[in-house]
């Protein structure tokens, strides 16, 4: 793993600065001044504002790039005490941003967490560094200096993961009391207007295996005061057009969609809402 | 040619996923896991949702890119039957995306097409492919593999151009019996209220020398139940401010606009409309 | 600086394309073919159509990035009469774009000019040249012809300042004979609603000095016939929510917002605005 961060030096970024701001474009490079021979992935800058849910499972989809260091940068909290925060995980990113939660679902999906620091040594910092723009001034840099080499304790103490500020939604689970019934979390929409749930793959998988429920089954979904059936499918396809379905999405969540429709549309769904499916 | 290529590895992306996704920072990611030396350029990520005339109108101007491996995401048909394809062109590129017509238009603005095949071999895939998300997949590991120097009958067997889907505009032509006439298709309308039609600089060209029409001089357009006197010029300026134009575009094509207005505004025409110009 | 320049090619591209574009992608391109090792960093591409003072004020930014070329294409009067420019700075970056005042004010915060020169020389240019896309033919090109090692002085014959088109706005000072007034012009307004001022930080420092005010303290912000107290802060957290303040930006400017509001949707300004601060 080590050799792999070695021989690639990647950064990616995920903010909520939109693209058409300077922001991402002096973060780039500040990166280039300190490592030129990072690359730098621009893994997705349209956050909603300060929206730590969709910006938690944005960075989630990490894991489908190459091991780096990833910076996120949404940041509420920015020139309060909030703090800077490195998790290196067992698979060998390093996550850094805000000690917001925001860090720490991806940490899941990158095979755990192994150390975490506190940014506190000015040494590797922009200074004097804005009240502001802890992006360009503490976090890339932070980034670019763990790719030349400084090792993660040179940053500042170590913290343990009880000591940080919670995740914005945690991992549905299934209950061995009531195996029938997952209680999930909206943690994001598309452009299409279809959701995605806190349920991963393996534990969406065990639900339907323990409650006999195939490809073309139905599942109940209540959600603000609603009931409604829909059909397992591996694909829009599936499903007769503006019909809703549930399947698994591309980055190891659970999708509920209406073929060629737009559910946030029709059922009047957000970010944060709560979700329970029975089978 | 081939050396080119070899010397720069170079893949550009076209896609409908607009730039506030994480879908194109997975696909950088994923070119760099398995081409760490591949230069990924992003030709442009604000094609309408599933419009294959814009898309494959944008994927003309890869002419004016490096030779390289060009990937184009647009894909309506994803997780159906439709079949995932390389056009190597006789410039030297490959064309890379799903068999839907999106990659022919640009072929003729690289010298026209060696040989096409289909993409079969799932050694050359990110397994398990996912049903909805091949530019991450197929598409964009079909690029990193060829820039590795895989060949491409390495990735199944050959098609013919009479087996694909067709494109979505034709070469709008000059017909011999009716010299003073061309039919065309709006195939682009840019942000400032342009249009674009499917005539290339050389048929204008002739078109104008045959008709005896220079600078200056008016040309009529059919459209919508419309008639309309547009003059010919090399720029905006040369026709006063509200005034309608037609002009060779920046690439490669026919542009019709107004001078500091909104043709599309003021006209109401729209991707795919049909308009003849007469001389 | 000029090692500095030779061990990193870094070319940073600023224009009103928006992100939706080709016309970036085809820059990218451009620089490709022509300088393969440059890195192209994407400063801004939203800045809104033809606005040389947003324009301006986002390129005065590039002092945070690497020392090299910095393109910039905000160019309403492309394929007029007006000229394309070179302008060296002492820090040892070269500014390239339309001769419009778009490239000054970015001078005073790279130390300088050095050297101006008139892009002439079509050797050095992709002909034949679009009437309508200097960014692509004219001005990318100059960029990499520059970190190829092509010397400024084969572009064309050397201007003076005086000789170029004035910037979109000046540098507030402070006036001697009046020394608790700035008279400022908005030169930015992000997207959270706050705006930026055309006076600098050593400026306005002198100006707290010389007026004996600090942290916590008000001045009165005078604009549209309005009158207001604002309060001196490092940040936003240091007013109550909803409340005025002014600061030190995050790029050398100053800034006016409102703690958790839109100072621009409450007091209907914009950019090109007057606006005098007094102590």
């Amino acid at each position: 793993m080590f050799n792999l961060l070695k021989k690639q030096k990647i950064i990616s970024l995920t903010t909520d600065f939109g693209v058409q701001t300077r922001g991402i474009g002096i973060m780039h490079g500040t990166i280039m001044k300190l490592c030129p021979d990072a690359k730098v992935i621009d893994l997705m800058h349209g956050i909603p504002d300060f929206d730590l849910i969709t910006g938690a499972r944005a960075l989630e989809t990490v894991y489908d790039l190459p091991i780096g260091c990833h910076v996120c940068v949404i940041d509420p909290g920015v020139g309060t005490e909030r703090r800077g925060i490195i998790i290196q995980t067992t698979r060998g990113d390093y996550l850094i941003g805000p000690d917001n939660g925001v860090l720490l679902p991806a940490t899941k999906f990158l095979n755990g967490i192994k150390k975490i620091v506190k940014i506190t040594n000015t040494k590797y910092m922009n200074n004097p560094v804005s009240p502001i723009f802890h992006g360009r001034d503490v976090f890339a840099p932070a980034a670019a200096h763990l790719l030349n080499g400084v090792n993660i304790k040179e940053f500042g103490s170590e913290l343990k993961e009880e000591e940080l500020v919670k995740a914005p939604y945690d991992e549905a689970s299934l209950k061995e009391d009531s195996i029938n019934t997952i209680k999930a979390t909206i943690i994001d929409v598309n452009k299409f207007g279809s959701f995605h749930l806190n349920i991963n793959h393996e534990t969406f998988d065990t639900f339907l295996t323990r409650n006999e429920r195939k490809l073309g089954d139905k599942l109940i979904l209540l959600f603000r005061k609603k009931k409604l059936l829909v059909t397992i499918a591996n694909t829009f396809g599936e499903v007769a057009r503006g019909k809703e379905l549930i399947m698994k999405d591309d980055y190891g969540r659970v999708e509920v969609a209406i073929n060629q429709g737009s559910f946030i549309a029709r059922h009047k769904v957000k970010v944060g809402d709560k979700v329970t499916i029975k089978a």
